[in-house]
């Protein structure tokens, strides 16, 4: 019998790797989630290499926002330190989410903001998704999972987002990162920003100059599902 | 044991939804199909919230179409005004359908009319299928979901359209309804313009200037599948 | 028991129906194929209307070739008459496919013919796959189906083709006709058609210039997959 | 009871075989792999024209570097002469993959190298993949196949280009072939070829102008899942 203070932390990190995969959204094994347990300030991350047939919930590594190992016999993912930066310099996030789903790589290559152009993306979140450029050399060649984490959130310093109202970002040249309340959620955001860029791949090869979505239009969708007067539910 | 009188009625509504997801046109949860009964101004509505997986035909919302429950516990889709509206304005509607099917989606977004540019379009219709203008501001603030209904109505009046021979239209920036004589056809309508949607997509990055389909084929298929000299069956 | 002579042919019909529908090629219902005895001068097809999941091989119905019902009590195809012209007209087909499949109905909404590009197309055919014209109104307002049947003899005429060496056609704004010593046969061509016109699609998006195959690799890749020096096999 | 010395490498070119088809990359049955065993200077490959759902471990043909048969009853794939060739000129390859998947195909015909655009890309290779030229006419009505291999050998003969760093190629018009230390690897770097190759069709689709992967990210990402510091692993 597991003993672990952390059953439950792994087996959800476990659920929503298996998730991501199931969704079609790892290609390859190109994909990583974590959940963080933020009152004891620690996350469990997919160990590195393993194959997802063969993943186990007690194989999730434990670590705490230092890098730390706490629990876990295997090496934790290799982009664990992007995960750790993040959880610890944008409070209360519980789950974060790394792959290289297919529209969302294309967009991240093409190094452009998804722009909000329907209600679908609108019933996520108001602003374009960013896509933050790709590091300086010097950051590549240092700590480079590290300062990945370090680029995402001077983008959004820089642009005025808060992580709580875009839950997600392209990183230019490698591909999208999520994050949520929890990891299911993470996951979540995953699949929607997935969907929303392959309609904005397809509206804009439909009409190249098809227009940004109206203000109205971004605050109605947002706000009839997300804040104190929400009411929305299809 | 049910003792409901609209048992029936949920059933065909439930059904109806269940085909709209297992397609694969609904994306995450973004579906619903109402079923209506005209005989007594009553329709029947998937509620607000529920997974597809635990979903069952005794959940449906039964309302009027004053939007009144006249029996259900759960909160009808938020989409529910919508539909009431049309079933109040369209006599003779016995299903509508709602999704976020990826290129019905795009062409909505472009803010296009799909052009009729095959048979397999004027199997169906004889008309390009009607892109609605995103609403006006002070409609978007108001009774939203309402007024969604107003814009598809208005849209078809000022065309000079039939809700019986135009059974489907997207509405701008959001995505495409459907109806029918009754909850299946509305999805199968919506099905057939997902279908075509993503022919028209394709045959114009072939050729951008591809024509429109010539009026003798138009009438030819059309005729060979509705009305009263109607033969056809693949 | 049946006692039919004809339960050999039916089954055969049966099957490559069913083939072409279980290899997604049938778009809803859209999708029609025949298998013909041609030393009998009768040909098996597919009933109008009746869904695949329902199909049975008894329901196919036998026709001769001036479409006089031998045997079967349904209604056949609407596009029966398209498949016994060319029997007629083309000597030695055992059999004929039609269907809706998305790649091969955007060529023939383009009104293009499909290029030959590559070795995959080269493997099957030595030319490039023809666009028949749409047909002139009074062809349309008439016999229509027959006169589809003329309007693809036509078109091979004009560009002096053989049916044996280029086993398919688009039918412009309509979609696509293949055929084959057989009816397994001929729903194998509507695969490789589909397969063709979604490669060269896909090429001519990335390269609007890319040459037309060489001479060399077009006879070198057909006559290892044909003929009498043949030697081919992956 | 199987005595033969071979049962081995071909239960292995076997299950390559069956997961090549497995993952989608099999275009109707135009794909062959083949497993080598260096140190005895034989490989085993697909037979000829055998259904994957027919084929068996004991079908698999064994032959030389010479194209002699050592072991097997039915006729080896007809691109066996491409695998002898490279096996032969290349040292070390344990394993070879060829199929005519979509989007490797799509710029094969389009007749371009595929740029790195992306760390997905780098994560396997630091260069872009190269498209050999189409062949001389008088090479391709020769040994057609034998000079398949001397087309690929030449073309990274002329570019520099190590095959232990770059295991995969598309020959002009054509297709892909792959290749790794056994035939498991080979197929695996098929499946990332097809990947990369839709990945950079998108990225073009959405910014013809998308620059190529900085220097640095390519040296990184190849760098921590390659040689001797790696540490990669998601």
């Amino acid at each position: 019998m597991s003993t672990s203070p952390y059953t439950t932390l792994k087996a959800e990190a476990y659920a929503a790797n298996m998730e991501l995969h199931a969704l079609g959204l790892v290609i390859h094994t190109f994909g990583n989630v974590s959940a963080a347990d933020t009152s004891r300030g620690v996350f469990a991350i997919k160990p590195s290499g393993v194959p997802y047939a063969k993943l186990r919930p007690e194989d999730m590594v434990v670590l705490d926002y230092n890098n730390e190992v706490v629990e876990g016999k295997l090496r934790p993912s290799s982009d664990t330190r992007t995960h750790s930066y993040l959880y610890r310099e944008w409070e209360g996030l519980g789950g974060i989410a790394h792959c290289h789903a297919l529209y969302s790589v294309a967009w991240a290559q093409a190094q452009q903001d998804i722009p909000i152009l329907g209600t679908t993306h609108a019933d996520h979140l108001t602003h374009d998704i960013p896509c933050a450029p790709p590091m300086a050399d010097e950051l590549i060649q240092g700590n480079y999972e590290h300062n990945t984490g370090v680029q995402i959130t001077e983008c959004f310093r820089e642009r005025n987002l808060e992580p709580q109202e875009v839950p997600m970002v392209l990183v230019g040249n490698h591909g999208p990162f999520c994050w949520g309340k929890d990891a299911a959620q993470a996951v979540h955001h995953s699949l929607v920003l997935e969907t929303v860029a392959q309609m904005a791949y397809l509206t804009l090869q439909i009409n190249p100059g098809a227009p940004r979505l109206k203000e109205a239009l971004i605050q109605k969708h947002y706000t009839r599902k997300h804040g104190k007067d929400a009411y929305y539910g299809q």
